[in-house]
């Protein structure tokens, strides 16, 4: 999509422009688009979307149509050029209602539904450290009008590869510490908002893991998960206990499995980096092969959505053997993402031009 | 404000019939109000908004002005009618601005910058047998259109108070399994999106805590809470461990403390109901008096926000006795929500017509 930069800059700058004129009516990293001839209807448009290939296609239109000239007050689409788009949207909406109706079935459901190849992946990412490699495979650029609300300090970035969007999250330095913003509450918040935002096809919650010699794993191992579930969330009593878990099966993706040299585990979530007893027993309930920090946390929120969830692990220390976790973390951190960065790359390959069902 | 209802609900019929005109322009939740007479400028209100007094006053003016004819499809309002209300909300904004630019320094800054009575209180419960006393007591209703996105089971109550918008949430039953979505991830999620929805002057999380009766709590004692931090989340990698423990001061309301009969305590956060002795040794560390499984999390969102937050915690049970904490929390849960309601009156009896530095 490189060649297609400049112009893309030409267009956003001119309809920025445009919509300073209206500053109070705009939400923050969007931007305005009045669909139609006669009756305008208004969508309010990622600033990350104006890089993706449909929407060039409307830009182009758009040129031929009116020019420069959006008295609007922000950019105007013929509504022929914008059907499509708006009626993909329309039916995709449709049909997450009907899946919904159905009940609750998991993510299953959603691969039924979808039929067309995975356009918009969101990459959450816990660290730095961790996003960086991914970040510079990709050429992702850091988003200049934020996705995100005055406050938080969740980054960004954006780009496309082969045919997919890719929006990269994580949640940033915290503000007063400077560290990054790990565990489970700033990853589903920033998995909210950027859901909210973004409208993903699927979700890749990417990261760093603890893994069990005992249960096969090795420094350096990259695990696709099957399940996730939370082990520090301890409520005795009925149905409560369950919910405390918060076991759930990760979207299936059997033939991304097969074709990668990825191995298969369950993982489980806590927010410390060691383990207590009470800990380890509740890993072993959940016949868990890994753990971390983020990932059950990101499946609840992807799950409220109905998006569908992958979670690609590779592992930094061995939790148990003798030697402190989180020494062994941080000598092998920057080693290890470079499997992980490998292994994510491999994953966008293989999804590129499949459904989801396909995967 | 009960008076007015039903000139509230005609003017909200008439504004949402002519909204449906442009259904894919609006907010979930929210009404479109145009201000001024010739270049007309956007506003997306809340739904609850429509029921504040200073809002009845627009629809005053606006009647008077245009009568129940709005060609724009959404209220208008006439330009010097709204003024006050949008400068107010300008000021707010810049004043936040100034308050962030001079950096992180706690809620207290909130407090030096709002002169103005407090005007709109989010309350952030998390159960339902916990939110329904405080729901029945100030004849809050729960709002038809939802404010929360599609997919969430989080339920959203409004009303009015004296000369305060009570805005009350909980995050709802889980989908699956029906229990309260309790814990941090939840009470995360839910208040952050209630700050984005509701930009709240004053956060109030109400809810039953466990009490230690060596530090002098006993069973329905409440608690104002002086400052909150995290006892389940060791990273024991040096800063990272001060970010997981996550203390925070509470915003200060000595007055407000003074002039009730409430206990001043510290308060620790963790995602289970139990205690391990890790646990218990970081409480310790924490001096904390209750133990509750939200109010940390409340309090780092509301921090990221800037939004002052006070923590209300009544004790069901307590942590270290012989008795088992499920056992006695369920026992005492439905009795000592009566506390809570009372306290949480005696505090909004307290705000009313308060700034937030006179509290």
């Amino acid at each position: 999509m490189g060649i297609h930069l400049p112009y893309v800059i030409l267009h956003a700058k001119q309809v920025l422009k445009l919509q300073s004129r209206h500053p109070a009516d705009v939400s923050k990293g969007h931007v305005v688009v009045y669909v139609g001839k006669t009756e305008k209807i208004r969508f309010d448009v990622p600033i990350p979307y104006l890089n993706h290939s449909s929407f060039m296609h409307l830009l182009d239109r758009a040129e031929e149509e009116y020019g420069f000239d959006h008295p609007m007050g922000g950019l105007t689409i013929p509504e022929n050029s914008a059907q499509s788009k708006g009626k993909k949207r329309k039916e995709k909406r449709q049909l997450q209602r009907q899946s919904k109706a159905k009940g609750f079935k998991g993510t299953a459901m959603a691969a039924q539904v979808e039929k067309h190849p995975v356009s918009s992946i969101l990459i959450v990412i816990a660290m730095q450290t961790e996003a960086l490699p991914v970040v510079n495979k990709f050429q992702l650029v850091e988003t200049p009008h934020r996705l995100f609300p005055e406050g938080v300090p969740w980054v960004h970035y954006h780009g496309t590869y082969k045919d997919i969007i890719i929006n990269l999250v994580w949640p940033g330095k915290d503000l007063t510490l400077g560290v990054d913003s790990i565990g489970t509450v700033s990853a589903s918040l920033v998995t909210y908002a950027s859901i909210q935002a973004l409208q993903p096809d699927l979700i890749i919650n990417a990261g760093t893991a603890g893994g069990f010699k005992a249960r096969g794993a090795g420094i350096g191992d990259v695990y696709l998960v099957s399940h996730v579930a939370f082990h520090d969330r301890r409520i005795p009593i009925p149905v409560f206990d369950i919910y405390g878990v918060g076991l759930r099966q990760t979207f299936s993706t059997p033939n991304l499995l097969k074709a990668l040299d990825l191995k298969a585990g369950k993982l489980s979530t806590g927010d410390s980096l060691d383990m207590t007893p009470q800990d380890e027993a509740t890993i072993t309930a959940n016949d868990a092969t890994v753990k971390d920090m983020e990932g059950a946390a990101v499946a609840y929120v992807a799950d409220l959505f109905k998006v569908p969830a992958i979670f690609v692990k590779a592992v930094t220390d061995i939790v148990d053997s003798e030697k402190p976790t989180a020494e062994e973390f941080l000598q092998n951190l920057a080693a290890v993402t470079a499997a992980l960065d490998e292994a994510v790359t491999q994953i966008l390959d293989f999804i590129s031009g499949k459904c989801l069902s396909e995967l």
